[in-house]
């Protein structure tokens, strides 16, 4: 079966559907779709200052070379990157030369900060010497890092490349873990008036699929390796993302109906939810919604 | 390790813990368990009549037991037990025995109403019919003659079987196929206060797993069968329930974790999706939220 705009050799068979479609209509697709997205949530607002959150993956490669697109024609919109070196051995190291050398090609500026200059240890060095799963502190460090250091970069947005499976999961994990409060702070757009110290998230790849961002960062030639995190093997989320994608090919079309349910009840969770008063943590007098944040508490942990 | 309570031999050890209790205890871990579900949900008040909706299979005689012990100490409590005989052949005839037996022995009034007798046909003539799954056709039909032979014996209550893993297949079911305003119908207690024409439902083993109802009847020799329904592997909740039990052996509470965040959501839904209209069905006059009931709609496509 041939692409189904222009009868040209087919790239991908859509999720969910039986049409395919060649590179150029595919990339098309994609794009659409991504704009439609921020529009629909009203990601982005005149004279935004985005800074896009990558690890030099295909999916942050990707929404970076999106708005990249969008920054060049919209000349209010201001672009940066910014880039969390955790310390991951033979992965980041390697997945921060693709991004540096993407930002150099396009004239983006990239920020990159360390978990060892910001916290004294790699993430390496921090499993051994800590008894939690390298998953939940890399996390916690990581959203803390990007989020104090996109405020003192002065912008107003933070993006990322989560893509609709990323958020099915989540949803799922939280659910199975009775943390179902933690699924307030999920959705195309999180942050939003809840406290001036938190710079808001935005996902433009909320409606499009691994699969498909996958195949965009391909097409694009936006990285030539497609490594795994070494710790990955180790989550929760692994087990979640495997038995979706089983489902998935049983049931075509379960992980939009997770997340149309999700979009549902979202503004139901944010009222319950996200009404309760943000404070400034006792050590660092970053936001959280405890005394100390959890970033603190890993930190003492740490000496 | 023996009984915790007792140090008798032990016949089960309970769902999410390290504990064993032998059978006296589990029978009273059990009852305990329903009667403060019962107390947590409000689900029984003072003089309700109570029928319950049984099929003869171990959940429904099980619940069937527990309100026959708490209504020979409560007179104030009138008991009943309603069965719908689908007309399922080796299967439906052979739990009828077992339930007519309960019922004798314990001198609670059996109304039974069948398919043949409300639709015209058995399950097993309206599956060579119609080209819907048994199941869906067999949902309604079910909680239609349930509701509406409920309301004419003038019970204020239908009591069922449900526990807590055939919720969370509901829960994460409704969610796999985007019907989440089907979900704010779930619950310990529904149909309250929707419509008159509505009899509300009460699930006391709500909180009560698969496996502890399961060996509730086996202990106390409920059912000497465990017959599965012939229709049953053709259906989707068999894939939610296989992978929900593979999840719980690896990640045990997954279960209650669904329906703890379930309850935490469940008032939400209701605000949003019960406030809608029940109108009463244009062709049988019994409650509905479209023009015509779905059972009307099944029985015109069997004609």
């Amino acid at each position: 079966m041939p692409c189904k705009n222009c009868s040209s050799s087919p790239v991908i068979q859509l999720t969910n559907s039986n049409i395919k479609l060649c590179k150029s209509c595919f990339i098309r697709y994609f794009e659409k779709k991504a704009f439609k997205t921020i529009h629909q949530f009203n990601l982005i607002d005149k004279k935004d200052k985005i800074t896009v959150a990558i690890s030099g993956g295909k999916d942050s490669l990707s929404v970076l070379n999106l708005l990249n697109k969008l920054a060049e024609k919209r000349m209010d919109i201001k672009l940066t990157a910014i880039l969390i070196d955790e310390g991951i051995k033979g992965y980041r190291n390697e997945t921060i030369k693709d991004a540096k050398k993407f930002c150099k090609n396009h004239n983006i500026k990239l920020n990159i900060y360390s978990f060892k200059d910001g916290f004294g240890f790699t993430l390496d060095e921090m499993k051994n010497k800590l008894k939690a799963k390298p998953c939940s502190v890399c996390g916690v460090f990581r959203r803390y890092l990007i989020n104090k250091k996109a405020r003192e970069l002065k912008v107003n947005k933070i993006a990322t490349g989560h893509n609709l499976d990323d958020e099915a999961q989540a949803v799922l994990m939280n659910q199975f873990k009775n943390n179902i409060q933690v699924s307030a702070r999920l959705g195309p757009i999180t942050g939003i008036k809840r406290n001036p110290k938190f710079i808001p998230r935005i996902k433009p790849f909320y409606l499009l699929t691994e699969k498909e961002v996958m195949t965009y960062a391909y097409l694009n030639r936006l990285t030539g390796k497609y490594l795994e995190c070494p710790y990955e093997s180790e989550s929760f989320r692994c087990d979640v993302r495997d038995f979706l994608n089983d489902f998935e090919q049983k049931y075509p079309g379960t992980k939009h109906s997770i997340i149309s349910s999700f979009l549902e009840i979202l503004p139901l969770l944010k009222t319950k939810y996200e009404s309760s008063k943000i404070k400034i943590c006792k050590s660092c007098s970053e936001p959280t919604s405890s005394e100390v944040c959890t970033a603190c508490e890993i930190r003492k942990k740490l000496k």
